[in-house]
């Protein structure tokens, strides 16, 4: 296992530099708009729906960033990755896409679909106890048995570089609409999303400013954020916002978001659930409860939110369809 | 009400035209792909999620290009349209977006959702029975009384442009995937889709081919196209697509498609119920029934479909929650 014990968070030549690798490998999302979202939000509300991307989510970018960025000898022997699923089929693809071997270390309750779709892209997938095993030190041994090369899912600068193309997207289509002013919503587990873009837009959108969007008790990011120091979540099982849940934010990513994010926000599982099914009726995407805080924070928690137009990002759509269905009759 | 007895389909230049007037009003719609899909497929298929489009549907594009195409005096009198859902989403948008009075005449049994967000954009709505009613004569009879214009929902070269618009984007996204030779299907209602973009590829891209796609039972244009002549459905309901049912072809579009599609696809409903779910699990978009049965056909008819490629516009979202739910009961 390569170990990189001084890494530092990238800047915006190297994100720059990322886009121009993952052109033409993961999607340009749009930003998806409605009338009866506007209403219910107090202001105009854009949502670039990263769900769109192939594998359903915005972890394609880091993933591909971080497999392409390897010495080709050192991708030859494989890549390992932990991951609670959409992380795991970023990496799963672009590993397939480049021939390199692929292990994904799962929690055992991830979601069916997500478990079944890594190996469907043709991963290894070794699955582990949320509650009581160590996802670092399971990865940490296969990855030293077996030569590879482990792919962190939100702390390595090549990540946060691809999750911050997101963030170039989104300052060009922020300027096109002349928003240059805004909150940007982003859905927040260790923090490479948030991270990533908050770089991006520091350099090209400067007057956007991001603001991470969590679950109600696992709001590690957002406390860290108000108290100056790192905070770890009391436990990592219960919250239907499962592709979120991290130990505690990033050592790369938390002075990042210290320095350029506002107060992190905070939203309850069902103002999830809820965002989502206003997600389908308004905007036709799919999104998983993680994917959809930023967006209930935009519609439920207008009064924490400046200005006339806010953004989000809408980052996974990897739900099972019984929670969907679920949802949609409790809230549609 | 404004007759326009001796009218003709557009051409390229009207489709450009209108595309010219329609930016920044309506979505440049992404190509969605998965692996999942490909490989049920047996080729590579792309989809154009034009259910992503503000109010669900293509049907903004057509809606925007005739309201906007009027003199500001007869805008300023208003407009009227008959519709299932989506083409009144698409001409009240519009209309209130001019601030033009806008009349909707829908079928009493269209999807609750569909009438409730077209009065919430300020359309006022009069219903009527799709099996004892003549929507056209109805239509026609408010719209002498008002002064209104009438916006036809396929057979009016202004929309025909508007819906081309679409087929200018694929041009494009086609050419950038070096995709030369391919099927687009197309889910055919009137046929004002189907024939826009037709007309656009054979400009643009002359080696895509439009191929029409349409529920079981009301395969009207695929008769149409087969026999030569214009044949008319034998009812108008009983169909969960019902976003695509229409009497018969128009009178403008069936002689587009009989120069310029291959023969009609035709898949049942269940095949575009299950094409839904797979939506769901693998594009995370949502479609409706009828915006379905062009990925039914790509995915359930792929013995009728030539080359390595083939591209879906996934035409609109707007469904209800509980059909949806039932879907993903049944096939998700």
């Amino acid at each position: 296992m390569t170990s990189t014990p001084h890494q530092t968070a990238p800047g915006i030549v190297e994100i720059e530099a990322t886009a121009l690798r993952l052109r033409d490998h993961v999607l340009r999302t749009p930003l998806l708009h409605s009338p009866f979202l506007d209403a219910i939000a107090g202001r105009r509300l854009l949502v670039k729906a990263e769900c769109l991307q192939p594998t359903g989510s915005f972890k394609v970018r880091g993933g591909w960033a971080a497999v392409s960025a390897l010495a080709p000898e050192v991708r030859a022997r494989g890549v390992i990755a932990y991951s609670s699923g959409n992380h795991a089929q970023g990496v799963a693809r672009a590993a397939a896409a480049m021939g390199a071997p692929c292990v994904i270390v799962m929690p055992a309750d991830a979601p069916r679909v997500k478990i079944d779709n890594t190996r469907a892209l043709g991963a290894e997938v070794v699955l582990y106890d949320r509650e009581t095993d160590d996802r670092d030190a399971i990865g940490g041994a296969i990855a030293s048995d077996r030569g590879l090369t482990l792919i962190k899912p939100f702390d390595d600068p090549q990540v946060i570089a691809g999750q911050g193309t997101a963030g170039l997207e989104l300052a060009e289509q922020a300027a096109h609409l002349e928003a240059l002013h805004a909150d940007v919503l982003v859905c927040c587990g260790g923090g490479g999303l948030a991270a990533g873009i908050a770089l991006a837009l520091e350099s090209r959108a400067p007057g956007l400013r991001v603001r991470t969007c969590e679950p109600a008790g696992f709001d590690d990011t957002a406390r860290s954020l108000a108290s100056g120091t790192r905070q770890r979540n009391a436990t990592m099982g219960g919250s239907v916002c499962d592709a979120i849940v991290t130990p505690s934010p990033g050592l790369l990513t938390l002075p990042v978001l210290e320095r350029l994010a506002g107060p992190g926000l905070v939203v309850t599982d069902d103002e999830a659930l809820h965002a989502m099914a206003l997600a389908f009726q308004h905007l036709h995407i799919v999104l998983e409860p993680g994917g959809a805080v930023s967006l209930a924070a935009a519609l439920f928690r207008k009064d924490e939110i400046a200005g006339d137009t806010v953004f989000c990002i809408a980052t996974g759509g990897n739900v099972d369809p019984a929670l969907y269905r679920e949802t949609l009759t409790r809230f549609a």
